[in-house]
């Protein structure tokens, strides 16, 4: 099972974005070229970003990207689900109404959920509110402890960007 | 983010397992019919089974796969973790390191793991520990009550099949 890169690019470059602020709006090529990230790539992340509401973009010269909200708005599910989809890892696919399985145990009531599928949902919601219950906010004041000035370096490197 | 099919089927086999009982052994192919599913690559899922311990291989004539250990030793994360392999869904690429932000922020020390590395663990551990905490003895004990006589009716349906 794995997740799609995108996910780390994604929240990567919204951490990026809340210490640029709001008044510079960053384009896909300079955010790929601050990462060294494939430029279409990432562009396809960040168009799914805007989509969930997390990002806007901003037409026109000097236009790009920013924030849609304040990063403690923004919680890990929240950019997770943006880039890899609501739906959980594990799928039931009722293979206890096939075959030999299906014919001796007579009809199942739809309502019936497979006692699997239950266990792994269960699994897949402590993960979820997991994700759910950090907000992205939380890791900008933590990073801002760890690494103090870099939230000054990363403005100074996308305004010596050429545009 | 999809989890492996394999894992499904993987697990209702243990259960089925279960129900035959260790004195009957079953085959790749009998599984397979059972529950309608291809059976070269129902075999390979079997084949991780017995690697991880979780089912054990009798040769010869009636020979067939039968469970290594009681179904409450076995929990969901043995399962997942066989047919899944053992690696967190998320990867982190030490994206911070490169390009323009790997320039601007001076060296890591490499004993300092990304922040959103750390937050995605959590959610990873929280999984982890949920499917670690139920067993599937727990999930026999479950369906024994929602569908009594289903044990019965599955041994019944195996001893009736051709060998």
């Amino acid at each position: 099972m794995k997740m799609s890169r995108g996910v780390e690019w994604a929240l990567h470059c919204c951490l990026t974005l809340a210490m640029t602020g709001e008044d510079e709006a960053l384009t896909a090529g300079e955010l790929a070229r601050f990462f060294d990230l494939p430029k279409a790539y990432l562009h396809k992340q960040i168009q799914a970003l805007v989509r969930a509401g997390i990002l806007s973009s901003t037409p026109g010269p000097g236009g790009g990207y920013v924030l849609a909200r304040p990063l403690d708005a923004v919680s890990f599910m929240d950019v997770v689900a943006a880039i890899d989809g609501p739906d959980p890892a594990f799928r039931c696919d009722e293979i206890r109404q096939r075959g030999g399985s299906g014919a001796i145990g007579g009809p199942i009531d739809p309502g019936t959920r497979c006692l699997i599928d239950q266990a792994m949902g269960r699994a897949d919601l402590a993960w979820r509110r997991e994700l759910a219950a950090t907000s992205l906010g939380s890791i900008q004041t933590d990073v801002g402890s760890a690494r103090p000035g870099l939230a000054e370096s990363t403005r100074r490197w996308f305004a010596d960007q050429p545009h």
